[in-house]
C-alpha cells in the first residue's frame, strides 16, 4: 500500500502543493491506489521518519521516498507494468528541462500573484512559518512582494509563451494525450485554483482551453479538487 | 542526395543560422550525407522553388521540405534506420516545448546582444534587408535595441536557468548523450559564436561546460565551424 504525505491548508481537503500534485497525478495515471495523510507545513514530526523537511513524502511498504521527481521516477521503475507517465527512459531524461522550467520560471512568476491568498487559507499554526520562510526568500514582507499585480500578471502570462505555442499545435504538452509534462505544469495551476480566486489566464488564451482539458483528464481528477475560484 | 539551402554571412563558410544548425546537427547525428548551398538573406530566388521565404530548405530527391522542425521530423520518418535525434515519437512531441522555449525565450534574449555584430558580418547586399526586417520587429533602430548590454546580458543568463539546472544534474539536456534537445539550444550558441566575440556565459557557469561538450559532440562538428570569438 502506498501512503502519500500531502500538504494541506486549514481545510484538510485543500491539498494544494504543486509538488504533491505531481505525485497524485502520476499515481492516478498509473492506476495505483494510495492513501493520503494530510499534513500542515508545521506537522514536520508526522513525516520526520523520512529525514526530509518538505513534502511530498511517499511510503511504499518499507520504503520511504522523498522529492516529487524521485518519487515519480521510483514509481516508473517499481511499477513497470503500469502506464508510463514519461513515455520512456529517454523521455524522462528530456522532461527534466520542463521540471526545472516549472521551478525556476513558472512558479516564481505565479507565486507572487497568489501569495496573500495562500496565507489566508493556511492553518493558523502554519501562517507564521509560511510568512517567515517566504519573507526570507523574497527579502521583504509578503505584502510588498506583489505591489503591481497588473504588471505581474502580464509578466506571468508572458512566461507561459512556450506552453501557449505548444498547445496551439497539439492538445497536450506531451502530444495527443496528457503525460507528466502536462501534470507538472497543471500542478501549479491546480494549486492556484485551490488557493486563490484570481483568474490567471484569459478565456481566449489557448492555455485556458488546455487547462480545461487538464481539469477533465484522469476522469476529472483535477476538476474534483476544491476550488477557490468563484 | 540531400541538399540543404544554408544561410550564410559575407563569408560563405560562415553559415550561422540557428535554424539551419538544427538541421545540420540532425543530419550529422543520423550520418546522412548532404550538400550545402550557401545562400544570403536576399538570395530568395535560389530557393524560390520551395515557395518558402525562410531557410532552412531541404531538397531530398524530388521532395522539398521547409521549416527546421518539419525537416527534422521528415528525416526521422524517412530514415527510420538512422539514429533517432528525438529518441521516439513520444519524445518528439514532448520536445516541442523546448523548441518553442528556444524561439520565444532564448532567441529573443540572445539576439539583442549580438545584433550589431551580425549586421557587421552580413554580405553587403543583405545589410539593408536585415536592418529593415529586424527594425520592424523591434520597433526601433538596431542601435537602440541593446542600450544596456550589462543588464541585457544578466537577463539572458537568467533565461538560461532551466538549462543550467538540468546540466547540473546530467551531462546533456537529453540525458547521457546529446540529442535534439541539446542541438536546438546549441544551435543558438553556435550562431552567436560565429557572429560575435561576446562572451555570453561565464566559465564557472555549468552551461559553459555543457557548451564545451557540445562543441566536441559529433566528432567536433560545432568546434570546426568558424568562430568570431577571439
Amino acid at each position: 500500500m502506498i501512503t502519500l504525505y500531502d500538504l494541506v491548508a486549514a481545510d484538510p481537503v485543500v491539498a494544494f502543493s504543486p509538488y504533491c500534485w505531481r505525485v497524485k497525478f502520476a499515481l492516478k495515471h498509473k492506476g495505483l491506489e494510495f492513501a493520503a495523510v494530510p499534513c500542515c507545513f508545521t506537522d514536520k514530526e508526522v513525516f520526520a521518519f523520512s529525514n526530509h523537511k518538505q513534502l511530498p513524502v511517499v511510503k511504499d511498504g518499507d520504503k520511504t521516498i522523498c522529492d516529487s521527481w524521485r518519487i515519480v521516477s521510483y514509481l516508473e521503475d517499481q511499477y513497470p507494468n503500469t502506464p508510463s507517465v514519461f513515455g520512456s527512459r529517454a523521455c524522462r531524461d528530456q522532461a527534466l528541462f520542463l521540471k526545472f522550467w516549472c521551478e525556476t520560471k513558472l512558479q516564481p512568476a505565479m507565486l507572487p500573484l497568489i501569495l496573500i491568498d495562500i496565507v489566508r487559507r493556511l492553518h493558523a499554526k502554519d501562517k507564521r512559518y509560511f510568512r517567515e520562510t517566504r519573507e526570507a526568500r523574497f527579502g521583504k514582507p509578503l505584502e510588498a512582494v506583489c505591489t503591481q499585480p497588473v504588471a505581474e500578471l502580464g509578466a506571468f502570462r508572458a512566461v507561459l509563451e512556450p506552453v501557449r505555442a505548444v498547445v496551439r499545435e497539439q492538445p497536450y504538452l506531451a502530444g495527443t494525450a496528457p503525460m507528466f509534462a502536462d501534470y507538472m505544469v497543471m500542478a501549479h495551476f491546480l494549486c492556484a485554483r485551490m488557493m486563490s480566486p484570481i483568474e490567471l489566464i484569459e478565456p481566449f488564451d489557448p492555455v485556458f482551453a488546455w487547462r480545461e482539458r487538464m481539469l477533465e483528464a484522469l476522469d476529472g481528477y483535477g476538476r474534483r479538487a476544491p476550488s477557490a475560484v468563484c
